[in-house]
């Protein structure tokens, strides 16, 4: 089981903004379905398109949402107002809220949330001092979080890592520490789970799918078993079927072989 | 850079036996040159059709393919009299003998000819005892063969280790082993090489090919510093520009971008 957090429904993307604020439900619609139909196990919403209308617009995405499918959501905010709007409507076993960090006041406006809601969370591997480029800061915030979270009654098993990648154009072999935050958090944190945003990595070169797939296979190798991604993006389901067939995580092969039987690769 | 042996021009294949048999020299000339095109670093040349016939036509693909090419050659063979009749005839700076294992007879046939032409060497992860099928196996011969080759004189910048690949479908999680013995090898021995003929590792599964792309993202990542493989199939060296890409091998992505100018991905 691979968590595939699908992430079109965001409002700092253009069309996104557009369709949500004319209140376009066809369209919103449409982009739930085509991810769930894609593979998506969780639909992402954020509603950042202008901080003074967020919580009116995560109201709305949610509603319209979780009319549309039968999927856990996975609210996208830094503030808590909006979180809380998205949850009060919606709240689904497997609901996930995207994101926390080591910031004081992120973690004291959004801890209380995954609590009372008992959701899961994605926490990022940065803090009041900023994002680590480095392995070792990665490494301490991963381990940070863990037991801060643990301390305040929130089980791993509810955790979701993300590394904060970096683009590959501008942040050269920075993908290896990447590969080893997940291995080691999967080591040390055997009940957490990795859903790293990956697509940042191919940022400002051509073609950018290319390496959004090779990223994708390394990633499984490393341990993940999520990822915040596009999964209507060409080739990124072949590429995590490919994977797990490659590394025996589908047993035989036999989801693979299916998927292409059905037309799905 | 990464080393590409290509290899399309193996006797084993059907196709391939029955031109080299007609003597076809326009076929393989078009092999050659779409190889090369495609990426190839060195042609591999295999004669293994016919046991009694493999001197021969070892010669003649040897004698066309060094005229087709200016680049060197890697002789595929378990016989050492093919493989010397391939030497004798073009032994470019950057050849490279395919394979040497841990067995007896394979040590005594071929290593004289490793020293004698100085060439590059395969080592495959096998002996007497046969194939080891784990991780434990694979690290004590890639170690046994390290120390043998250099007592002979070898230096570790000739060899290019290969753990062997089995299929995915009847191997579930052998492909772990793979990547955790290059990772160990690269760690122990830096200056040796990788030259894994990977496309086992999709035996038996439809759309062979995808499977091979995503493994490729791995075995780079992993440390590999070349393959065996089919550069003319689709979306392999995309597969290996992406993943270059993406872990800063490829600095601020530029040999990427340029590939992608010239419409080579």
């Amino acid at each position: 089981m691979f968590t595939i957090i699908a992430e079109r429904l965001n409002m700092t993307r253009s069309r996104i903004r557009e369709e949500v604020w004319k209140r376009n439900t066809e369209y919103i619609v449409e982009q739930v379905r085509i991810q769930e139909q894609a593979g998506a196990t969780h639909i992402d919403i954020n509603a950042g398109g202008d901080p003074s209308r967020e919580v009116e617009d995560m109201k709305w995405l949610t509603q319209v949402v979780s009319e549309a499918t039968l999927l856990p959501l996975c609210f996208d905010s830094s503030g808590p107002q909006a979180l809380q709007a998205g949850l009060e409507l919606c709240c689904r076993p497997g609901t996930i809220i995207n994101s926390i960090t080591g910031e004081k006041n992120r973690i004291q406006g959004i801890l209380p949330m995954v609590q009372s809601f008992g959701t899961g969370v994605v926490c990022l591997t940065m803090d009041d001092q900023g994002m680590p480029e480095d392995l070792e800061g990665r490494l301490r915030l991963t381990r940070h979080l863990a037991c801060m979270l643990q301390e305040n009654g929130i089980g791993l098993d509810r955790v979701y890592f993300d590394p904060l990648v970096r683009p590959a154009s501008t942040n050269p072999g920075q993908a290896h520490y990447i590969l080893e935050t997940i291995r080691t958090a999967k080591h040390e944190f055997p009940e957490s789970h990795i859903a790293l945003g990956l697509s940042n990595i191919s940022f400002g070169v051509p073609a950018r799918n290319n390496l959004n797939k090779a990223f994708l296979a390394m990633l499984v190798a490393a341990g993940a078993d999520g990822a915040i991604v596009d999964p209507c993006e060409s080739g990124m389901m072949n590429a995590l079927f490919s994977s797990r067939a490659v590394l025996g995580l589908d047993e035989y092969c036999m989801e693979y072989i299916t998927a292409h039987r059905e037309g799905k690769l």
